[in-house]
């Protein structure tokens, strides 16, 4: 298997754990449960992560942690808008 | 700043964005919130992580990439234990 297939699976694994608590926000209409520190904390590093792979010209790091990146920004969004 | 730190900095963030998950776990003694089928796929993710840090020789990528899996494997056995 090449390294930039691993890396692919790699990374849609790790951007797949992001949607269930996506699902659950919005089939919930609730984010109570949701902490809005540990989402920027995750923001900063997934676009850390963007920001490594364009300097590394490497291409699953950047497309993996771009979807990461969008996905963590719709739980944000829909984090502040569910939350009161 | 170096491309290292960035890589580093980027890979703290995402693993320490696995802990306040493990202290709810601890504190609460409880895991029903917890999708094991979820974890089990960033598992995955993240040991291919690891894996694609080896074939790339990526010092960020492995170092932190082994805290998030080691950080996710207590998750997944302390989830299981308090599951019940």
């Amino acid at each position: 298997m090449s390294t930039e297939v691993i890396g692919i699976v790699a990374g849609t694994c790790t951007a797949l754990s992001l949607l269930p608590q996506l699902v659950k926000i919005i089939q919930k209409k609730e984010a109570r449960d949701i902490s809005l520190f540990y989402l920027i904390v995750l923001l900063a590093g997934l676009s850390l992560w963007v920001w490594y792979g364009i300097l590394r010209k490497d291409i699953p790091i950047i497309a993996t942690n771009v979807t990461s990146t969008i996905l963590n920004i719709a739980i944000i969004i829909l984090g502040i808008r569910y939350k009161k």
